[in-house]
């Protein structure tokens, strides 16, 4: 018989292992041992990824110093409910000034009027849509897993947990959009209370304005998750999904916006956004985790203060790695379409054993992200593609040239097949060189 | 016409004079004026409540300088999804570590063998055993408003998100516990598919065996909700729901627990992990800020190195506590039964002008605590009583002869009529005297 881990021994054959050597490992522990361990690992991880990492995960950033400086953990272990003004609590008057100040700035970058902040995550953004404005039993239409869309979205998700159906939203794989041609029919006989579009792979803006037309003749509501895109978004770059139509932005406040983790709603509809406040709490939360709240409002102001700059810096950084990736043999997805226009990039790693073999690959030899389904790709199929983002090397301060460079690790990984310890030392080297 | 704020034109009438003036305090601020703005504000927060503040606020605490030490908001921003072994990211092999430490460790401490830490909140850990083991339009059965019982087991919160219909189960104020003569007859007659104890207020613990017997009678799953008593379960005092029988315990893990923000669901039955497991992920979360995890350990570590010794000194705090508010001529809680077992002491602020008038009263003398209902009182009456815990007051180095000053300050306060400008200079001196 198989030894089973006791952390989790329903977890899948693969983790048991690692799981049996990590219980071994931490077994028994008194309190000095497990001081000295944790202090170790967050050292070998900040290693690993922050100073020596070429982190392409595209699910991921690195906070400025001036938001991480603001970030006190002790803030989250004061709860705060109700507004100012009105509150169980007393003794928050300085947090009251986060409270108005993170909203606006948000509100403002995202095109919106009313953002609410105090969701812990996308994801938990998502849920308070659904359930501000679904009901147990509603049908929503979503991406298509073929499409990127985010399991988050779908019945396994938070979807599922709000008790609704779902249905995929018809697809053009070729176009990278909403087969729109199919779209009205479709909404007519599914009749989906809500419609989301974004996904885990945004390589092209949607057409937003067709989708709101089409919502519009149904009655649906349509939500943008913007997660992947939000930095864009806030730059001004990729596209601005209120001012194209969408009812709401649902958004992660981490990946491309740089922030802390967390999320935002954002809406220009009082109405709408009275609902989703009222999903957020009482509905969702009690402490909310206030500590986000300052370096949300830095990165917001960041943002504002440095205009497109980032966002202009990710695509270009994007275009460049996509070229560099063709010249170096790579199959880049989307190449009829000019392969990206978002910080987003996809790679088909059918020759080398798919996303996830590729992956594990790459990350041996220094260069971190992960496996993808490529547009279309049927979802039971292992995922053949890999998914690139920028944001966080862009970030750390690499530009275009360097991105050549990059480029040649991977294909000296993938292509040529060198060992992974040589690879290392070099994407070490070219990650240290980086001021 | 009154001036509506913009952030939140919603809000009650209470809240939009005080989001006025905060909306034109941080309106067109530049990046410059915001981050000079939010180094004040986090620096008035932390002399207002860290420093000069006696923080009787039941839901709050501080976190050890240990733990603290270990929080890194950037591993916040590296998504871990799978288990070890079988992730879709790369490069967490040390976070591995810490998905394995934390919840060995919590699992150990409550008592159980299973521990789902990646919830960002007890809400949230809540919702997740509704969605694990109810359907929508499922009836669960929690305690009362009137005893307690928490907004978020109740219809306007997370109940209400997975679509449940809530039942009231039978309370007995005097014995301020669950009615065991009533009970049978309700649970046959409603069938809840589960039931909720735990609450806002618990001086005094439940008869869980019981409770446990009536629903095995009915098929229902009993979940003890334990954020307000997580420390002192940690620490085998107040009661061990587990060895009583509920099959579930959730719980925070900042409150008297002591660590991060974050919450947790312990259990010994493999096969309801495995449930909690999978409605906490992939259904309640994608990116689940792991930088809660290396904290959370060390927390439990203390509470395991320290044994009882933490529990034991908020119970003397609080037993000390009533007592000398008694004596300074106030009316505690439940006088019949001793007042409290727990961290928690309950005051009829009645003569006060309510909990939330005396509240406001003592914060501007620098004792910051909330008002609440008392046991069996209607919710639609404002709140009557004061509600105290012991717990950061004990993290802060009080100890029960410091009791009798803090009950005199609130005598000045409340009873005195004393100004709050000098009762405050002497609450921040108190406070300050503590090495």
């Amino acid at each position: 018989m198989e030894e089973r881990s006791r952390v989790a021994p329903w977890a899948p054959p693969r983790a048991q292992p690692r799981l049996a050597e990590l219980e071994a490992e931490v077994d028994g522990l008194g309190l000095d041992a497990v001081t000295r361990l944790v202090a170790a690992v967050l050292a070998e991880h900040r290693g690993r990824l922050d100073e020596d990492g070429v982190v392409l995960y595209a699910g991921t950033n690195t906070m400025s110093e001036r938001a991480r400086a603001a970030h006190e953990i002790s803030l989250g272990c004061r709860p705060s409910m109700g507004w100012p003004g009105d509150k169980n609590q007393t003794g928050l008057e300085e947090l009251d000034v986060l409270e108005v100040l993170a909203p606006l700035q948000v509100a403002a970058l995202m095109g919106g009027e009313f953002a609410e902040v105090r969701l812990q995550s996308a994801t938990l953004a998502n849920l308070a849509c659904y359930s501000a404005f679904t009901s147990p039993g509603d049908t929503i239409a979503v991406l298509p897993e073929a499409a990127g869309g985010h399991a988050g979205h779908h019945a396994q998700g938070v979807a599922g947990i709000r008790g609704l159906r779902v249905a995929d939203l018809p697809y053009d794989a070729g176009r990278l959009d909403v087969d729109h041609e199919a779209l009205p029919a479709f909404l007519r006989e599914r009749r989906p209370t809500l419609v989301m579009v974004g996904a885990s792979l945004m390589l092209f803006p949607y057409d937003v304005a067709a989708l709101r037309a089409a919502c519009d003749e149904v009655g649906a509501l349509l939500v943008y998750d913007a997660s992947h895109v939000a930095g864009l978004i806030a730059g001004g770059r990729f596209q601005r999904p209120l001012d194209e139509g969408a009812h709401l932005v649902t958004m992660s406040t981490y990946t491309s916006f740089g922030g802390p983790p967390g999320a935002a709603v954002v809406t220009r509809d009082e109405d709408l956004a009275r609902q989703v406040s009222s999903a957020a709490y009482p509905g969702l939360t009690a402490n909310y985790d206030a500590s986000r709240l300052a370096p949300l409002a830095l990165a917001a102001a960041e943002h504002a203060a440095g205009g497109s700059g980032y966002a202009d810096r990710c695509l270009a950084n994007a275009g460049a790695l996509a070229a560099a990736l063709d010249r170096e043999g790579f199959t880049v997805a989307a190449a009829h379409r000019g392969w990206t226009v978002s910080h987003h990039v996809a790679v088909d790693a059918a020759a080398f054993g798919g996303g996830d073999e590729a992956a594990r690959l790459l990350a041996e030899g220094g260069v971190y992200l992960s496996g993808v389904h490529l547009p279309g790709q049927p979802p039971d199929e292992p995922a053949r593609g890999l998914r690139i983002g920028t944001q966080e090397v862009t970030r750390r301060g690499f530009g275009p040239e360097t991105m050549g460079e990059v480029a040649v690790l991977m294909r000296r990984l993938l292509i040529d097949g060198q060992a992974p310890r040589a690879v290392h030392r070099d994407a070490v080297a070219l990650r240290r060189a980086i001021p």
